[in-house]
């Protein structure tokens, strides 16, 4: 484990690329102000949201009663974060004072112990606090905290800022290991992550330690929840109830340590190892990194879809067992891809491994943007490898597994989540410390960092093209090292790296999937990564049943899928010859323009019209059609797979 | 349609066959007695039945209060149906004893105006008949009616027969088109059948009308079971609550003609074929004959697994939508099979006709005694095609699919059931009519028929192999006609039909899956049968997405399947060759002695330890192992495949 790296904020990165530019104006133009207005009531045919409403309420502004989920101030704090990063890549001045408005508002709901959570300030006072497992307090308290450093950052105001601190400053008061204090643990975890990114932000190691503390007692006493439900004459309230109690269902099952295996909730398991990893990165606390890099290790080796997502099994969001990979009834949520991209950054932090930005670049190209329609209008939570219209959405088994993306949902994290993660991509491109500048993606963009500024221009995702202009801050040697994805392979000669136009000997400067090049840096050089992107067969472990006999397809980051729409009915009766020849081609018109897609000569089997027929299927050839798995869904309801027999 | 073919009764065959002889012997050595213990209390750790108490305190023999299912009495009937069949296969005085004291019991538990459910007379007998959707009253009646016509057929004691025709009579006097009569339908057909089997046995056409109308009155009110609900102010009773008025579920949606797709509860659909079947073909009712065949069609074109079994859907134990056939979350119920089976004959006695005896023999040799352990002692509701330990019978959408047979079961439907089959077995291989017999059945045995005494000796299902030796009993020329199973072709020279030694031009004589031999026939002549079984290989139609890629195999009537106790680990990474070479061979030791298995020089698929790898896994020559079908997860909990990747 290397020194961790100094985190690049967002705001340092001004995104400028023909894939990303759009996705972020989408978000900022199309779901943002959306958001905005379902907070505020104004959506009709949507489910009421209330949030801020519940806010005017809790802070005497407004009269009436609490509505909504009991963490429906998550929501708000989600926004809150959103508009933040999104202020950083487009300000908006008539929004930031919208915001400010209500961070007014925030503010004045606020207790004078610090206390924050409009349903307990509105419904249920003398309730605080005793149902951890079902009532997330701590859950919106960590959204709260996120949304105050990340508006801090962005702005440099720091009222919301000054309101979570003083919210910490209450949990800490309540919480912790001495004697006297509550050894209650959040019944979702979020807290951890918001409370390290107090830290990060005020440098105040009381937040830290807080953050440490509830990772620590997380599964020291397995009963703890259902020792609340004891205490509390296993009454439920908060308009939510939890029948059984299966603390792996929320990680609370074994220490931080002992844990082994991704279990449970997956969004739950996902924030609690990003916190860990964060945790460990900041203390330089070797064991706690062991204990992520094992479940990182269980995670992406037995537990991940292709396409990055996770949670294999629909009762609980969860995790299924190793290798239990259904593609039709994946659960596979959006909110699981996005933590991921979490996690996989804080491992990054800790240790320059390609192997972390290859599963973050996987994530931000698939399964985390397939959860957005390509207008920015309507979302999935369950991104599926396999959709077969009549059956999913509708059957026993698959009804979480939508054909089309609906719009918005009364329990609304999915498309928020989106939006923090697509504004704040800047602060994934890159990290740096004493010697280094470290490039994680390929994203045109202009990056101000410490030693330089950096101009990148690239074509990727659709070219394996990607140059970046240095301008030095300084006139001393520092290394730019470069994450080349795990695909490329420099003993290719096609394959290549230049410095200025000289060809450099890549595969000696490549160290776990990063290029160091070490030089006195000259305003204008320039380094150039070509690399010709292929298309590329995977194929699954012979652990998992559910995908024998099949290959996905893949180029550069992107994993391809087939849709009915392009490649008529039955598409499972299609084969890909195991002498693929895959031809890409830019998509020209409709709503898929700009995306490479595959043309691919195929087969398609013809059989019996019976049921069961001793006569094999004769294959006939078919022209097939592949295209990105992000944008599956966007032509109407049709099938769609993932995985495709081969041939 | 032709005319309808006089049924043969179970007790005019009987088996000699080195397959289900010893089937009827641990039905009748096993199962009979284990159950009887059931229904009296006597099993320690297995769910207390009450089934006789019930009685006893309904006839005011003993006090105390109803126990178990409100349909509990159907254990009861069942039961008494399985014994008189077994008494026909195998006389056993101190069982009759024992059969006609319960009974005794069951004629004094009824009421003076014929009403006899158990849980209503001793627990809410203001109640009766007004909750016919959950509390199946006339599903109990209709079960014993089918005992009391048994019992009578089999010992020629009328006591039971008797008690029923009193319960029949009471149900027509309540129930009917007329006015002034309840237009109730039953929840959960069956009362149907059980009037028809009245009918045949005392041929009072009173039953057979009563039959129809409630067959008729289906789905001509959707919403009979909602006034139904409304009326009893939307309690319900019997420990039994339906929340859902879904009348898909159980086939009330539509008039039985209008139903064109088999939807639903699987069993409760084919309960109802089964009848509207029989009664067309009592009655030579062309329209209710069509009805049939649509519903027939639907059913084995779209909706059937390879092994016969029915019901793709766990929830409410449904059919799923066409083609939509998941091996592992099968419901395929083993009483959904075995009504196939009631089904089927009833559709044969109709028109002789090769594909129903197919189903028939389907049914018979694969997902019917597939429910029952190898040595009769445990017994499987659920009959999927893919087991995964770890998987089925843990996670959601695989609860109710056990890696290995369980107990008894509460709800004690399909051990029973079983029973009822196999020791009826006798009445399923023949019809007789004017002209001719009708063999649609390879299985060993002396036939006592009216035209003549027959003797089979065969060696199937392991050879293709049958001698059938007729005794005449009449001077006059009649035809001998033999079902030969649809995969044999007479065309292959190896195939052949002999009659005292001559060869006949089967191809000839065949017609619609029977040959049809007509002579003057003489003591001891014999027709011989030979066709030596292939290993045959099938495949799915297009539309079953689940089977894409795969092959399954079959030799003679007998499905196979892969267990991991022969193949391994990772089954799923086991390739069929294309060019398949399999050498079926007898097993000679442990449970499955005596069983043909099949060598295959296969492959296994070895891959990359990476979950996903871009390498394609390479494939290494495995001598492979397939077991019958029916034999499956007798040799521990292992994994399971039907259907196989081809290579």
């Amino acid at each position: 484990m290397s020194k961790k790296a100094g985190e690049v904020r967002s705001g340092q990165v001004k995104i400028s690329d023909a894939f990303w530019s759009q996705m972020q104006e989408k978000v900022i133009d199309v779901v943002i102000p959306f958001q905005e207005k379902v907070l505020n009531d104004e959506v009709p045919g949507v489910a009421k949201s209330h949030a801020i409403e519940n806010f005017r309420i809790a802070a005497g502004l407004s009269q009436g009663e609490f509505y909504g989920m009991v963490f429906q101030d998550s929501d708000m704090a989600k926004w809150l974060e959103g508009v933040a990063y999104s202020l950083t890549v487009k300000p908006d001045s008539a929004l930031e004072a919208r915001a400010d408005d209500i961070i007014e508002i925030i503010e004045k709901a606020q207790q004078p112990d610090g206390y924050l959570d409009t349903y307990f300030i509105v419904k249920e006072p003398e309730r605080r606090w005793q149902n951890l497992h079902e009532c997330h307090e701590l859950y919106c308290a960590g959204h709260m905290m996120e949304a105050g450093a990340a508006y801090y950052e962005a702005t440099g105001k720091d009222r919301l800022l000054r309101v979570v601190e003083r919210l910490a400053d209450h949990i800490i008061s309540l919480f912790g290991p001495e004697g006297e204090k509550s050894h209650g643990i959040p019944g979702h975890q979020e807290v951890e992550i918001g409370l390290m990114k107090l830290y990060h932000v005020t440098g105040k190691e009381k937040y830290r330690d807080m953050a440490r503390h509830f990772l620590e007692e997380r599964g020291k006493n397995p009963d703890y929840f259902y020792e609340e439900k004891m205490k509390r004459g296993w009454q439920h309230w908060g308009q939510y109830s939890t029948d059984k109690l299966d603390v792996t269902y929320n990680q609370a099952h074994e220490t931080v340590y002992e844990q082994k295996e991704a279990v449970g909730h997956a969004v739950r398991a996902l924030y609690m190892y990003t916190a860990m990893a964060d945790l460990a990165g900041a203390d330089g606390d070797e064991k706690l990194y062991q204990a992520c890099r094992t479940l990182w290790e269980n995670v992406v080796n037995k537990k991940m879809y292709i396409t990055g997502a996770l949670g294999g099994n629909p009762e609980g969001e969860s995790f299924s067992s190793n290798y239990e990979l259904p593609n039709d009834m994946a659960y596979a949520e959006t909110c699981a891809s996005i933590a991921m991209v979490f996690f996989a950054h804080r491992m990054l932090e800790m240790e320059m491994d390609g192997c972390y930005a290859d599963i973050m670049e996987k994530e931000l190209y698939n399964s985390t943007i397939s959860g957005m329609q390509l207008d920015g209008k309507k979302y999935f939570y369950v991104n599926p490898l396999e959709c077969e219209p009549g059956v999913s959405g509708k059957l026993f088994g698959y009804r979480h597994s939508l054909p089309m993306r609906p719009g918005w949902y009364a329990c609304a994290c999915c498309p928020p989540n989106l939006v923090r993660l697509i504004t704040s991509l800047g602060k994934y491109c890159w990290s740096e410390n004493d010697s280094a500048i470290y490039s994680h993606l390929m994203i045109g963009q202009k990056a101000e960092l410490e030693k330089a500024q950096v101009i990148v221009d690239t074509s990727y995702p659709w070219e394996g093209k990607a140059d970046y202009t240095i301008m030095p801050k300084t006139e001393e040697e520092f290394t730019l090292a470069i994450h080349i994805p795990g695909y490329v392979d420099f003993e290719r000669e096609e394959n290549c790296l230049r410095v200025n136009g000289e060809i450099l000997d890549a595969g000696k400067l490549l160290k776990k999937g990063y290029v160091y090049i070490t030089r006195k840096w000259t305003v204008g050089d320039k380094v150039s990564l070509r690399f010709p992107l292929e298309v590329r067969r995977a194929y699954a472990n012979q652990h998992v049943r559910e995908n024998a006999g099949c290959v996905a397809l893949l180029r550069g980051p992107m994993v391809y899928c087939f849709e009915g729409v392009d490649n008529g009915e039955m598409i499972q009766s299609l084969r890909i010859p195991k002498d693929l020849k895959a031809i890409p081609f830019t998509c020209e018109e409709g709503v898929l323009k700009g995306n490479v897609l595959l043309s691919i000569e195929g087969y398609r089997m013809v059989g019996s019209d019976e049921l069961y027929s001793e006569k094999p299927p004769v294959k006939e050839k078919a022209k097939l059609t592949a295209v990105p798995y992000y944008t599956w869904a966007n032509r109407g309801e049709n099938q769609m797979r993932v995985w495709m027999q081969e041939e």
